[in-house]
């Protein structure tokens, strides 16, 4: 290990740790992985969630289909292959964001039980946090933000979430959140309030 | 736009912009993208000027072989379709964490040209900043960190960058390093010194 000085810079060879980071950024790397279907409210409480977590001075960043099936995934279509490999490169970067030290949401379907739980395993258990949002079919349909279900159920759209194709409801999630009965920010505030709890964040001071 | 107040908190739905997040860590997204031939010391400076960086407080993250090649590209071979992939991949991984704020180093070979033109087209002209670590082969060769050379010369490696497989040296990087003139710690001071020139960092202060 050779160093100079530069100025105020010890100039070190070397790896930086996880350590390092979350010690600057005062916070600890997690994944919050939402899912549930189309129209659950997943995109609104992630993006609730991450502007209320960078008021607060900590870095989150949100993955969704704008971000990620228009650039990493855009060579990915919805077959049962390429819906697996799309969640294992989005459970891949997460897996680096939360070495960098953010805390990262996720927004997808991910109707499949076996790719989340690749997702779990990739990310490793005590960083990923598995989110349910377990808004009921007919509410999802009623919103229909995007027009989807009303093309699903002309069948314009084939294999549609919740339609005709299966959503698997996770397991052992480590929330439940039913958007028909609380708002995106009582729902931010419970994730918050769990990410404390893990010990991610720091408690909310008054 | 609806907001609640839960203890200091002001809830909003809605995005985060990148410019909420540079605000925060003080600096700007900005991807950093070493190439050149095996064994000519970009990973070494990457790790030195990441070290630098998150000691200095800012927010920085180092993509190599080691994160990338046996998790996101893991499915990914070394022919020229696979190894334009794997350069496309972490040319969006690098968009991604630009976005995020953070100023990210990636250290791969990357030998064509297209492959990297590509990547600064994905990332944007600003945020771009490509580095050609110009140390000759014969000094790579005689430094042969994993006895790949040995390899590739004894006919066991083929298609081996510099040996039986082309690197096409930058034709406009931003900046070109010869390791076998210059140590790390001195090319990582060049790079500091190029990203407070282009705004992405404050200027060292004594």
């Amino acid at each position: 290990m050779t160093s100079i000085k530069a100025t105020n810079i010890t100039w070190h060879e070397g790896h930086v740790d996880r350590g390092d980071r979350q010690k600057l950024l005062k916070q600890e790397g997690a994944l919050i992985w939402f899912t549930g279907l189309s129209g659950s409210g997943k995109s609104t409480i992630a993006f609730t969630l991450e502007h209320a977590l960078v008021q607060r001075g900590h870095m989150a960043y949100a993955l969704d289909g704008d971000n990620i099936r228009f650039g990493l995934n855009k060579n990915l279509g919805f077959s049962a292959e390429d819906r697996t490999e799309n969640i294992r490169r989005i459970a891949e970067v997460g897996k680096l964001y939360a070495d960098t030290g953010v805390i990262t949401m996720t927004s997808f379907i991910s109707p499949y039980r076996a790719d989340r739980d690749a997702a779990r395993e990739t990310i490793g258990a005590g960083d990923f946090f598995e989110i349910f949002v377990d808004t009921p079919l007919e509410v999802c349909e009623e919103r229909d933000p995007k027009g989807l279900y009303k093309k699903a159920r002309a069948g314009e759209i084939k294999g549609f979430t919740g339609i005709d194709d299966p959503y698997e409801a996770p397991e052992k999630p480590e929330l439940v959140i039913d958007t028909s009965k609380v708002s995106p920010q009582e729902a931010s505030i419970s994730i918050v309030e769990m990410l404390v709890k893990a010990g991610k964040i720091p408690a909310l001071s008054d």
